[in-house]
């Protein structure tokens, strides 16, 4: 095959996809069921339990490895004034990823992860989408490469994460181009903007939507054109994931856009993943819904950078503690089976 | 003061209750606004950061030494039929915790808590309680004083959780009894009973409702005659860290029933506290909105044993570690100031 595009290698790896471990996952469902708790009690930890067998591809499950990966970006649509800050903070906020001072940096130390931050080119903004392509194919494909190397082989879960002023800008409009809706559909206050500030937001969504309306029923162009490098690595690397068998939570809006671009290309591209939790930017709730994710946490969480899936890191680290730790009715001596509830 | 009653002590602790201390909850207030992050971005973790501060009554808050207590009971009720389990499992089960094989065992490995559990007579049940009050008071005086006396002093988090068979009949009966409705009203399936067993359930609570019609306008004496030794226990534990200055994860159904015990007696006796999940259990949803506590979490568990609000220690963990170690904007160089969004 004649490699045409940059981004052809790409659009190969979303095709052919690796599946469930079908005996890992079972073997996880059946001590599941042996465990000293009636039937279902631990909810959705049990389905962590299963699913993390099942896309590890081994049992028992572990959760020794866990890696934070964040990437940052800047973007040209900052131009048209979509944000509260200055695009200054992308590199200032990255200086502060590098020092510890960060919110995930909190995270990453308590849930024992390891962390990372890339920064793509800040000097550089992606091009502003209302007037052309945000990337060239051959820079939208070098990020993809760049997230993919990024994902360290021995990870046992992965957490992607961002930092991109106007990114939630971004994000919008990617969700619009995918899903269908018009920017006001979409757009959100995002780290703070005003409600004029939105609707700012959702013109300059539509603008980029009529800029490249005859390349919005393709994914990967959708990427390129108006994406930006942060999300093309975070795309990058929730598809090395699951070439490498490595479970990933998705994050907020912006890792949610990032791995939207997955789902239209492949509706299983997806299924190595779980929905962190819902943020309060407005559009995640319309876009876990399109993913078909029903999200673990719901804390009013809005940050970014990876935040608040490295806070479900804890709910795994429970899930798989319990399914790996608890006794057996048998080994422990306890009856399951139950008499009627009125003997 | 004569003492008449030997629950007047708890009546009395219950009456005075320490306040949250105001100085320290606004240091922690003027510490998150000043943090490298918009504000409010990390949603309820700024509200937890802020409310461990104000009830252990200093800046910066810790939760170095949490403390899992786990309390077992047996009920006189099951004679009437309303568990799918025998009440043996009570005490294999107390053996299971004391072997280490359970999920709060390994849900306390996880989040580095002490873990201890106290099995209270448990062959020796409580009164049915549709044939006589379930304690007598000397007997619910006993179990509120070991509570209490199982806290730690220098805890600076604690979670109280339960096992008993039977126990959300029982937690089902206070509910009603502190809140109103009959026993269809608060019955649920428990550790799994069937329809049937549920709508037994809720007859022996009618019955148990109509026997001590004459006392459910006392708090108090609600739990002695319908409650039972580890939910008494619970109660004291719970009060108790409120006069330590102990903030308290509450568990699921029957812990916020023993809770709302203290709720009714004095509505701002559990301002200590969140609610740390809303379990599967019906009825508990029901119960949180009775007590306006909205829960943390929400991830289909209804096993019990403290296990739901052992996992919300993560999230605990999350907020108090970005709180205590997030950069500030002046510390990081961070710009904060933020431009109008159309600028």
């Amino acid at each position: 095959m004649v490699i045409s595009s940059p981004l052809d290698i790409f659009r190969r790896q979303l095709a052919d996809l690796p599946k469930i471990d079908v005996t890992a996952a079972s073997k996880a469902a059946a001590r599941d069921a042996v465990l000293t708790k009636p039937a279902g009690a631990l909810g959705r930890l049990e389905e962590i339990a299963v699913w993390m067998s099942g896309w590890q591809g081994r049992h028992p499950p572990t959760i020794d490895r866990p890696q934070i990966a964040i990437f940052a970006g800047n973007h040209g649509v900052c131009d048209q004034g979509v944000s509260a800050f200055p695009q200054e903070v992308t590199a200032q906020m990255v200086a502060n990823f590098n020092a510890g001072g960060a919110a995930i940096n909190q995270l990453a130390k308590v849930f024992e992860a390891t962390f990372s931050v890339t920064a793509l080119d800040l000097d550089h903004p992606t091009e502003d989408f209302t007037r052309g392509p945000a990337m060239s194919e051959a820079d939208c494909a070098a990020m993809v490469q760049t997230g993919w190397e990024k994902v360290g082989d021995d990870a046992d879960i992965l957490v992607v994460g961002e930092m991109g002023i106007g990114n939630t800008t971004v994000a919008a409009a990617l969700a619009a181009a995918l899903f269908g809706g018009n920017g006001a559909d979409w757009a959100g206050p995002g780290t703070g903007v005003s409600q004029q500030g939105v609707e700012k937001k959702a013109a300059v969504i539509d603008a980029g939507l009529a800029r490249h309306a005859d390349i919005l029923d393709d994914p990967v162009k959708i990427l390129q054109h108006l994406g930006g490098r942060e999300i093309a690595a975070m795309s990058g690397a929730i598809l090395a994931a699951r070439h490498k068998r490595i479970p990933v939570l998705l994050d907020g809006f912006v890792v949610c856009a990032a791995a939207a671009i997955l789902y239209k290309a492949n509706p299983s591209a997806l299924d190595h993943c779980l929905a962190a939790h819902v943020s309060a930017e407005p559009g995640h709730r319309n876009l876990l819904q399109n993913l078909q994710k029903d999200a673990l946490l719901s804390l009013g969480m809005r940050l970014g950078e990876g935040s608040g899936a490295a806070l479900a890191l804890g709910v795994v680290k429970g899930a798989i503690a319990t399914h790996t730790g608890m006794a057996s009715f048998a080994d422990a001596g306890v009856s399951g089976e139950a008499p009627p509830p009125d003997h």
